[in-house]
Order: C-alpha cells, then structure tokens, then sequence
C-alpha cells in the first residue's frame, strides 16, 4: 500500500518494470467509465477486454482438466501412472523443440531419434526399478512369468547401462565437424531435460503407490495456489512481487498463501476418510483396495462445547492427525513451490521464449502447467519419507523385501540366522 | 595398412585431418638420419624431440601417480575415499572455472560460492546414503553418538533437499538483468559438472566398499590400457582412428586392447589373492580385513601334464573363477572406455580449449586423466551388482538391515512374523 502511496502524485511512466503492473493492476480497480473519460482510456480498455477475455479461456481449460484429472483419480493408481508418462513425453517433446536450428538439424538426421532414446532408457531405468517390487508382486502365481520379470528386474541396471552408452557412443560416432558446439550443447540440453522431467516423476510415481493421497493433496494445493494466486491477483493486485514475473504481485502472493493453507487443512479431512487415496497399493492391479488406515488417517474428537452457543448443530470436530502435516505441505506449495514458477520464468525471459509450448488454451504449454508441480511432487516424497513413513513400516518393507526378493531357502536361512542371533543375546 | 599403402604414391599434403597423423607417426619410424637428408627434414626433427620430451614428462608424472596411488591403496578404504573426495575437488575447480566470463562474474559475486554450496550439497547427499550403512556398524557402542548419527540419517534426504532448494532459491534471487542467459548457461553447467562427477565417484565409493580389487583391477586397467595405447602407437601408429583425436591410431587401440585383456586375467590372478583387496568393509575402520574369501576367488588347479616339457618346473595352473570376469572388465577397458576419452577430446574441441587444467604436468588437468576412470568405475560397479553380487549377499544385507536399521523390539516383531508366515505354510 505505501508502495503505491508513494508513487501517486508522480508520474508512473517515469518508472520502471514495476510501475507497469501498478498502473495495469489498477486499471481493473477503476471503473471503466472513468478510464474512458482521460485521453489513454482506449487502449487500457481494450486491454482489459482481452484481459477478460484470457481468464475465460484459461477457466474453461481449467475446468476441463481439472474433471479430466477428477476422473482419472476415480480409476485408478495404474491410469494416474499412465497420465503421468503422458505429460513426461508432452514434455519432453516441448523441451526437445527448444532451441532447436532447423539449418544445423538437417545436416544431423538421427539426432532427434537420439534424444528419444536417451528418453526411453532412462524410462526403463527409473521405472524398471519401482516396478520391480511391483511386479513382482502381481505376477508371483505363474512360475514361468516369474522367472522372466525376475531375470529382467535382476539385470535391468545393465540393461539400462548398455542401452545408455549406446546412446553416447552413437553421440560420438555421429559427431560433425563444425557442429561439435552445437551437438554437445544440445546433448547437455537433453541430459537437463531428462534430469527434471524423470526427477519429478519417479518421485510422483512414488507417491502415488504410497497412498494417492500423497500424490493428491499435494498437486492439488499447487492447483488451489495457482487459481488463488491468479484471483488474488486480479482483483487486489498492486505490489510487484520480483522482477522476473512482472504479473505476479505481493497481493496475489500472501492471499494465496492463506488460501492454501487453509485448504490443505480441509482438504486433507476430506481426503482422509477415503481408503481409496489413503492405502498403498502394493502391486499393479486396479481392483478396490482395503486397507487398515495407519494412526495418520484414524480421526480424533475434540469437544466444542462452551465455545460455541447452545443453538449450533455440531458441538465436537474430528481432526485426523495428517492434518497437521498438511499445514507443512501447504506452507509449502504457497512459499517455496512458487520458485519453481520463477525458475521457469527466468528461462524463459533468458532465452526469450515466451512458453515451452501451446498444448492448452490459455496456459501455454504442459511443461508452464508442470513448473510448480515439480518442486511439489519431490518435496511431497521426501517429507514423507522423513516424517511420516514410521519404523512399523519399515519391519513391512524388509518383510517385503525378504518374501518377493529371496528364494524360500534363503528365507528360511536368514530366520535361522536371525533366530541365532537372537539366541545367542538371550532375547527371544 | 591399405590406407597407407593406398596413399603412398599420391602427395599426401592434400588430404585432411588424417594425413597430417600418417605424416607425423611416420616421421618417428623414418631413422633421423634420413629425415635430415631430405628437404622439410630439420621441422620434422623439432617435432621429433619436443615427442620425445613431452614423454619423458609424462612418463616422470606417471610414475609419481602410480607410486602415490599405491602407497593410498596400501593405507586402505577410507584414504582411497579421501583420495577420490581431493580428486572430485580438483575436477570441480577445474571444470567450474570452463567458460567462465570475467566481465559477467565480477557483477555477480556470490556465483561462485553458490556453485560450491551445490557441490557441497549434493557430496552430502550422495555420501551421506552411503555412509549411513558404514557408520551405523562403526559408532554403535556410543549410545548417544547413536542416536545423533541415526537421527542425522533418517532426515538426511530431507536437510540435503532443503540446502538444495535453499540454493536454488539464492539463485532465483540473484538473477540479475542482461545476465538471464549467462546465468543460467553457468547454473546448467554446474548441475552437468555435479551429474558427471558424483555419479561416477558414489559408483566408485561403492566399488572400494565391495572390496578394493573391483576399485584397484578397472582403475589399472584404464591405466594400463592408456599407457599401452600410446606406446603402441608411438611407435607403430599410422593409421588414424577417429577424426575427433587426431593423435589415437588404430595400431594402439588393437595393441592395447590386447595388452589390457591379458593384463585383466594376469591381474586378477594376483590381486585376487590378497584378502587386503578382496574382502569388503562393512564399517568405517582401518584396521587389518579378514574374511572367508568368496567362491570367486578360491583357486582352481588345472594340471598342465602332457601340454609342457617335462622340464618345466611347473606343472599346474591355479585359476580363479574370478578371472572370467576380469576379461570382462578387460574388454570393456579397452574398447567402451576410450570413448568417454573421445567425448572429452570432441568436448574440448567444440569449445576451443586444449585441456580442462594443468595440475598433471605432461597430462594436463586431473580431469583430462579420469575421463576413461569414470566411464570404467560406473561400468564396474554395474557389472559387479549385475553378476557378481550373489544371491547369498542378499541374505547378508538383508539381516544387516535389520540388525542396524530396526530397534530390537522390531527386530523380535520380524522375526515372529516370519516365523508365523513359516508356520502357515509349514516351511519350517
């Protein structure tokens, strides 16, 4: 507010990056009409028209995936995996594009194929080794499959080596002269690409066989902070928050802020009371699942009585203890995931771009809808690997380890072993 | 030989990059004498003893190396770590001094700090999972040491992310007008730098915990095949090899490999005997290793009886088993390898620069010496895990998560379980 104090006697145009949001922030303010009457009114009203008119179409698309996205929660951990390998190829054919010369790329023909192969060997590698537990897991009964997704899960690291310094070596033996700067940067290109697409994701492939919850609640606020961020904006915004995004404003920032949060709080209520998101899912199947919900999902009864009058209907709230955790991963999605919004930003004003790409209607392309995804998604399994993820489940993990991984000779050799072990301390 | 014979008769001057080779190792076969005789003779002796000199440098450098490296080898596990940790340092400083521009830089002073403040991070990260395990067996006699190392453990992941972000943050922050694009060329060449540095170095920390030998055999390998390399083709190279390395001949690639293959069998024949380098570690001391030697490097004995003279003093070979793989490792050494020479030789070109540094008289930067090392300590490890780990280590690293990573009422838990899931299926 001072801010905007300061700078209303003096003419605005003087100023910098700055002063142009101020001056476009207020135009929605002042009524139309009065923009009208002095000389500039024109052109500011036909840009707030197509102001307008950009909301709508970013709310239509909006709604549109966010029911697509509704839908496919409703399916299932195996479809939320597949919408997931989906936006990394979306992606990646958007980074894949950038920067790209079209004079220098006729002269090297197999050098696209050879980003999608880099693409699909990391693929291999990354979900190779989350199947594996997985897999396993569904296709115990028949004796032959067994052995064959356990031959490949047992060398698929050198698989996935193999194929991978095939790809260099094929980088190398295709090297043209007068092109090295060129093929070694866009081979660095494809290497940071891979980085952030197959980083995010197999930490959000993660979460999803945790518990959808883990997956949901999560992309969910970033959702929830973006559409906050965008009205809070709109309406109230007047301070510019940093350079690098001269839309964003200190408005739009703190109101969302407080929107997600609160919103983690409920939404993590209500998430938490369908077992359908809360319980893991321990192989590849799609059936129902049925789980008993850890102490994290259990709800707890807090009286309301002598705080509220007689007449009002609830007099108790139940509050699940993942609540509390929510609020971090609101604080979160509100305070640091937004860098990723940054970062994004920053690139692309460094390379002067002004989207990755245009597969939606008013977002641009995926990856401007993936920026903050990313930050979250990685964020989401770690936090819950660190603080939610408790000892009990670990005595599961290694239980699972030892019944998918060993043959039944080894089981019952490591129980002997173990039984010495306890024997010979005196302990059980 | 019918590439040079093919030129003979023909003015050699007009064909390109590989003429200039032939030209140049034939100089070192024609006798001095001769050489002067003729016209262009007095350049080409020049050449001649700047060869000559140049490898006498080199040869002084690498006897230093080799006897360094044996003294660390000689000191153990945790100095071979240390000594990987100086080498990584070097590696960093050298190759985040590349491209540097001092206009640009002197505008940005935290730039260079930031890129240690990553550097640092991620050695957290990739040490730190693995030095859970180690210390873990080391400190448990101190209770209250144990239990700040297992916290620090179990929110490691967490703290090396949040000194991530913290950077990335502190980058965002810094951004700074007009330098968008240096800015963030520089962020992703620190991130390819910490890609390639500590994915090879945390592959080669597991290496020496396996036991020294699968450090010490692809190391020497890599050595001994670079050595043999170039003596063979200094003194029968004529035929270039690939247009990127000018000086590789295809006489001393054929003559190393075969050199290096033999070297790999020979070798593991002899370090294979040494429960110094053959046993792994499973803590963080120094001190004297004993252990049951594997079936992998149990001698075989083939009797030589009626091949050899009745003369000849011996009449069995001893063989380990694990000499089979060693030809493996000598393989790849000699022919996968050099290619991660060829991409730092095609890297340096693209960008104009001869060397990465200049630490290594003779050899140039530490760098320019670890290009194979990497490409080799990765292949190593993989192989290792692939077909050497047996299933009966499983075993042994399951119970030791057990023993290390749960409590001792958890550990009773599993025990019960299992043995109730025994029960169930009348195993045991």
């Amino acid at each position: 507010m001072s801010h905007r104090d300061a700078s209303a006697g003096v003419p605005s145009s003087s100023s910098a990056g700055g002063g142009r949001v101020r001056q476009r922030r207020r135009s929605s303010e002042v009524p139309q009409e009065v923009n009208k009457a002095n000389g500039g009114g024109a052109h500011l009203l036909i840009d707030d028209k197509s102001k307008y008119k950009s909301m709508w179409t970013r709310i239509r698309s909006s709604v549109w995936m966010i029911g697509g996205f509704a839908f496919i929660i409703y399916m299932g951990h195996l479809y939320i995996w597949a919408m997931i390998v989906v936006i990394q190829i979306f992606m990646a054919m958007e980074l894949f594009n950038l920067g790209r010369r079209a004079h220098e790329d006729r002269h090297l023909p197999g050098f696209r194929l050879l980003n999608w192969h880099f693409f699909f060997t990391v693929m291999l590698y990354v979900y190779g080794r989350f199947l594996s537990r997985q897999l396993v897991n569904t296709v115990t009964s028949d004796k032959f499959l067994y052995q064959l997704v356990s031959g490949l899960i047992k060398y698929q690291m050198f698989i996935c080596y193999f194929l991978y310094i095939a790809g260099i070596v094929c980088f190398i033996l295709t090297l043209k002269k007068r092109m090295y700067k060129y093929q070694f940067g866009r081979f660095a290109w494809t290497h940071m690409i891979l980085f952030v697409v197959f980083a995010q994701s197999s930490f959000t492939v993660g979460n999803i066989f945790e518990g959808i919850f883990w997956f949901l609640l999560p992309a969910s606020l970033i959702v929830i902070n973006d559409i906050a961020a965008y009205f809070f904006g709109f309406f109230f915004g007047r301070t510019p928050l940093i350079k690098l995004s001269p839309k964003k404003t200190w408005e739009g920032f703190i109101g969302a802020s407080v929107t997600t949060i609160i919103s983690a709080f409920v939404l993590a209520n209500v998430m938490g009371r369908f077992q359908w998101l809360t319980c893991p899912r321990k192989d590849l199947s799609t059936g129902w699942l049925y789980c008993d919900p850890g102490p994290m999902f259990k709800p707890k009864y807090y009286s309301l009585e002598g705080w509220l009058p007689d007449w009002f209907p609830w007099n108790e709230v139940s509050v699940l203890p993942v609540q509390k955790h929510a609020l971090a991963l609101g604080l979160f999605a509100s305070s640091i995931a937004p860098f990723g919004g940054f970062f994004a930003s920053g690139f692309k004003r460094a390379f002067k771009i002004k989207d990755f790409g245009d597969s939606i209607p008013g977002h641009g392309g995926i990856t401007d809808r993936m920026d903050c995804q990313m930050v979250m998604a990685v964020f989401s399994y770690i936090y819950y690997q660190s603080f939610i993820a408790t000892q009990s489940t670990s005595v599961e993990m290694i239980l699972d380890q030892i019944l998918n991984n060993l043959t039944i000779e080894e089981q019952i050799s490591l129980y002997q072993q173990l039984g010495k072990f306890f024997q010979e301390r005196q302990l059980a």
